[in-house]
Parts: structure tokens; C-alpha cells; sequence
């Protein structure tokens, strides 16, 4: 017999995590932590296609925000806020605070990144005070802004993290019903897959991401900068390694192309010329989740509450993956809503 | 009791080929088809270390000769008119005779590229004039010239027919002392792992190459071009893979990096913007292996004449792989040399 979802807070006990990425795995963490029996169903529980296997884990809420769906900018804030937690359970992944240093190489990728920097309330820096923060930044770069509160993580330690606490609860199995899932509650967090599942318009949005490796320490911060019109983000991590990203394409494919992968090396290598000998170890598509909003898809899809939707998250996931996991979980055991997710809800799309 | 490998026409019987690269077989395949007894020695006979696996196969003997070493041009002049007979055996291995244009993008690089063309006897192209052979050309090319004679084919449909027709003859062994080789003449083809060998001069210069691949038919020649001073070539194969290569580096390392695979596209990209959309299938890096004066080092090693050295082939492996069997199987068949390899003997570095 099905339990009442909303009998009370010792239920529901079964819940069906369907979708094994940062999303999905961090919503299983926290209700397995609050005492729920999860489990999570993943066609490659320790594959590689997701798209956090891609993302460089820029914990940047303001950049992402700027211009968006304005309900997102506060979920961005208030998720931002709980990463010390969510990192101290995990151990090592990575978490940096050094901040985020935004170069702009030319006199019109100034005049374009200075409406963000004021958006921001960031302070405009000449190129010398870049370069005093970031020796390695190229002497032709006219202008920057350093942004502390802008961190990263490494969403692959994270997700081997999060798979090495939930290793008993992880089942290698593609759901492609969820009316023959067996549980209270199925949380549908698939990602670009959710579409299928729920008919909720998610959409994939193609994304290059180059990986290079080098001697550690070029590169201190962050660098989120503009070369002659092109975006381009360089994630250095302790080891060496540099994540280089990304394109953002309307489409579905799964193929590295020469112009992505040009244009991305282009701006590296304007911002930072001293990246030209660094090895180039990987060239990785990924496709992050958007919707019409490019806001995500948070609750519960029906009116019979039996399925709760947790995905779209587009190129916020792996900065809302803590927020996402506490309001789901919240949802999934007490059956109410907190206010931040009315804006979130799937019927905005119904 | 080992024969006198001077002893007449028949002799000698027993042939080591130590490596299996393109030179070592081309080489294995001539004295196999002459009666020889070959083993072809080979730390991995299927493997994909050689020069070869990386190598575009442009058959372009002025292209690559004229400033070079003297003699060369003769050599590579002779080997070229062996490509007919020489693919004739092998099968398809996209031996393609549509010729090379060589496009110049700005007033610099036509400045550069005019003295080539001077060189080689070609008439200057308008833009125009290089569009209108090959429509895909960017619209900023300025001027090119077209080299009917300059072909190409493809270094591993080469190898894997070389490599079926010699199957039998193939040891997965490495050499590392030529003195425990047990055959009556050894050649050493072993490429940049000649120097170990023998002590001759043989260095590794780092070529990176990237693969291609859209809709066959984009480009219909070889490109082989220069674009704000960075010469690139293009190959295009009728499956629709196109070989863009390569950077030229006197070092030994494997790594292809972000220096080397931006000049490579930037360079692709000015000449032929519609590759922007094909897919990035392949960033490999091989070794050439040069010499002091980067013509091939082809002769006896010592007066004993019990090692023939055919290495050091530089640039030239696949368009003088023919022409290397056939003087080489003359030599160790009948211990003459023919008067063309004066100029190659090892003895030049001694």
C-alpha cells in the first residue's frame, strides 16, 4: 500500500531519484542525510555524460544573473550562501575563494563589460591593476574588475564525492516511465533527459569546454574576461589543470567543432598569452539544460504530488545544486513549498 | 654459417627490417617482392607511433625542396614519378592527383609566398582566379597559385595495406642492439629511433596535426597556404576528413598544445571559414625525424655493409617511401649503390 505523501514528517520513507548528475545526486544526499530510503536511477551511475562532467563550477551569482529571469537572481544569492556547508560535507572538491578577475582586452569589450560591472557594483580597474593581481594577463588588456565573491568548485570531485556517499543508493537503470517507478516520490532530475519524461520544455544547449594542463600557478584567479568581442572563461585548478569555456549553441549535437574550439583558444590566448604552451589534454561537449526562462523547473509537476521536478537548471547547476537539494528535499518530506519556488513552479510553462 | 652478402644475385637471403613505419615497410614489401627472406622487426606492428599515423601525405616534391638541401630535390624529383607504379600495388590508398593550390591571405604572405611560386614555376593567381577553383576559399585571399603536380595520398591506408601484404612477416619485437639481430643484412628504418641504434644524428621534430570532418566535397585540392604569416596546409580526403597540419618544433615532447592547435585553426579558419562548422575529430602530435642537413640518411652504415641505415627522412617519409625501397632493396640485393645516394650516405655525419 502507497503511503499519503502528506501523512506527516516520517513520510514518505521511498523516494526514486531519477537522474544521476550534481542535481540529482545532491537532492539524494540531503534526503538520505534527513533520513529518507533514496534511491537513484542512472543509466551510467559512474559515467560521464552529464553535464557536470563538463561545467567548470564557477560559483558566480551576479555574472549568471545580470540580465536574467529576475526570481533567479535571488535563488542564485541565496543558494550561493550555502556552499561552505554544502563543500564541508563532501571533503576535498576543490572550493576556491579567491574570486573572480574579469579582464577586457579592448576598448569596446570595455565599453560592453563595464554595464556588467556597474550592474554588480564592481569597481573598474586599468590594466596595470589587473596585471598587479594577475601577472600573467596579457599587457594589451585595457581594463578588468575583480569580483571576491565569485569562487569555483570542481563539480567532477563533487560528483565522485557525492557517488562515494550514496554508492549503495545508486542503480544502473534508465527510467523511461515514471508510472512504473516504485516509490512515494519520484524526483525527476534528468536534466536535458526530463523533457522526455514529463513533456516540460527543456531544451539542450550545446557547450564547448577545452582542458589544459600546465605547471600550477600561471594563473591565480578565476579569469571570466572579453577578447575582441569574444566570451571566454579560464577555471585554473590546484593541480594545473585550466578549465577553458564556452561556446553556447542552439543545438543538440555532440561534436567538438573547429570554429568552438578556435575561438575559445583565441580568447584564452589573448587574455593570457602564457597559456600557448600548456598542454591541451581535452576538447568535451556538454549540454547544459535551458528552458524558455533558462530559469529551472522546481516542484511538483502534478497536482496528485507524486512527482517533483528539479531540473532546467541551464548553466546554474552546479551553483543551485545545494540550494536545489535543500528545497527539494524540504518538498519531498513535509509536502509544502517554500515561497521561493512559486516562480520556479513546472505549470509556468502548462 | 652467415652468407657472404656479396656473393651474387641470389644472395643475400635473410633481410631484417628493424621498424615498421612506412619507410621499413615500403622497404619490406620491395625486397619481399624480389625473393628476399624479410622480417620486419616492430615493437607494435599494429600500432599507431610512426610519423606515418599523423603525416597529411602530400606528394609536393618542389614544395618541400626548394631551399633545402640540393641534392634532395633530385631524390625527390625521382621519387615522385614512382607514386603511379607504387600505389598501382597497394590498392585505395587515396592516391588523389587534383593538384595543390596555395592561397596567400594578406600583402605580406602573397609578398612571401611569390618567391615559392617564382621557385616553382607557378603562375600567380588573382582571389578571384582561386575562388573560382575552389569556391570554399575565403573572400579575403588576395592572390595563390596552383601546382598541378602536387598530389597526395593517405600515409594510413598505405601502412594498413603494407601491413596485410607483409602480414606474416611482421615480429612484435623491439630491437634495442642491432648486433643480436640474426639475418644477413639489417636495415634500420626505425625513423627517430635510429639515432639509439646506430648513433647517427637522428632527431625528433614535433609536428601537431588536427582532423576534420563535414560533408565530403567543401574543398576539392590540397590547400597549402599562408594566412598573416602562419602556413597551414589542408588535405581534404573523399570520405570528407580534411588533415590540417602542422607545426613544426624542435622538441621531443607528445603534447599537442593550446599554441599549436590555435595557430593551426586560426591559420584553417582565415583560408577556409566554412570549416568553422566541422566537427574537431582527431589533435595528434608526431615526430619527424631530421638530420643536420634534413635530407634522409640512406646507405651502409660501416664497410662490413651488414647494416643499411634508411632513416631521417624529415619531412618526405611518404613521398620518398618508394623511392627509398627501391634504391634500398638495389643495395642490400646487390651491394651496389646506385650513384643517387652519394649524397645521402651516413658517412656525411661521420
Amino acid at each position: 500500500m502507497t503511503r499519503d505523501p502528506l501523512a506527516g514528517p516520517s513520510a514518505p520513507r521511498r523516494v526514486a531519484v531519477v537522474g544521476g548528475g550534481i542535481i540529482g545526486l545532491s537532492i539524494a544526499a540531503e534526503l538520505s542525510r534527513r533520513g529518507a530510503d533514496v534511491t537513484v536511477y542512472d543509466p551510467a551511475p559512474g559515467g560521464t555524460d552529464g553535464a557536470w562532467h563538463v561545467a567548470a563550477g564557477m560559483l558566480a551569482p551576479g555574472g549568471e544573473s545580470a540580465f536574467e529571469y529576475p526570481h533567479l537572481t535571488r535563488l542564485l544569492e541565496v543558494g550561493y550562501e550555502l556552499w561552505p556547508e554544502f563543500v564541508a560535507a563532501l571533503g576535498d572538491v576543490g572550493y576556491d575563494r579567491t574570486g573572480t578577475l574579469s579582464p577586457a582586452l579592448t576598448a569596446d569589450d570595455v565599453a560592453e563589460a563595464a554595464r556588467e560591472w556597474k550592474h554588480q557594483k564592481l569597481k573598474p580597474l586599468t590594466g596595470s591593476q589587473v596585471r598587479d593581481l594577475e601577472p600573467a594577463i596579457s599587457p594589451r588588456v585595457r581594463a578588468g574588475a575583480y569580483a571576491a565573491a565569485e569562487h569555483q568548485a570542481d563539480p567532477r570531485k563533487i560528483v565522485a564525492a557525492l557517488r562515494a556517499a550514496l554508492a549503495d543508493r545508486l542503480v544502473a537503470e534508465h527510467v523511461s516511465d515514471l508510472s512504473r517507478v516504485d516509490a512515494d516520490v519520484i524526483v525527476v532530475a534528468a536534466g536535458c533527459g526530463t523533457a522526455a519524461l514529463t513533456g516540460l520544455p527543456i531544451r539542450p544547449v550545446k557547450g564547448q569546454v577545452l582542458r589544459l594542463r600546465g605547471e600550477p600557478g600561471l594563473l591565480r584567479h578565476v579569469i571570466d574576461g572579453t577578447a575582441d568581442g569574444r566570451h571566454v572563461y579560464l577555471v585554473p585548478r590546484a593541480d594545473g589543470e585550466i578549465v577553458v569555456g564556452a561556446t553556447q549553441e542552439e543545438r543538440a549535437d555532440r561534436m567538438p567543432t573547429a570554429g568552438g574550439v578556435h575561438d575559445l583558444l583565441r580568447a584564452a590566448l589573448d587574455l593570457v598569452p602564457g597559456l600557448a604552451e600548456h598542454e591541451l589534454t581535452e576538447v568535451t561537449v556538454g549540454h547544459r539544460p535551458g528552458t524558455p526562462d533558462n530559469a529551472p523547473i522546481l516542484g511538483f509537476l502534478d497536482d496528485d504530488r507524486r512527482v517533483v521536478v528539479a531540473a532546467g537548471h541551464f548553466r546554474n547547476g552546479v551553483l543551485l545544486a545545494p540550494i536545489t537539494a535543500r528545497l527539494i528535499a524540504d518538498l519531498v518530506l513535509t509536502g509544502s513549498a517554500d515561497p521561493i519556488l512559486d516562480a520556479f513552479a513546472p505549470g509556468r510553462f502548462r
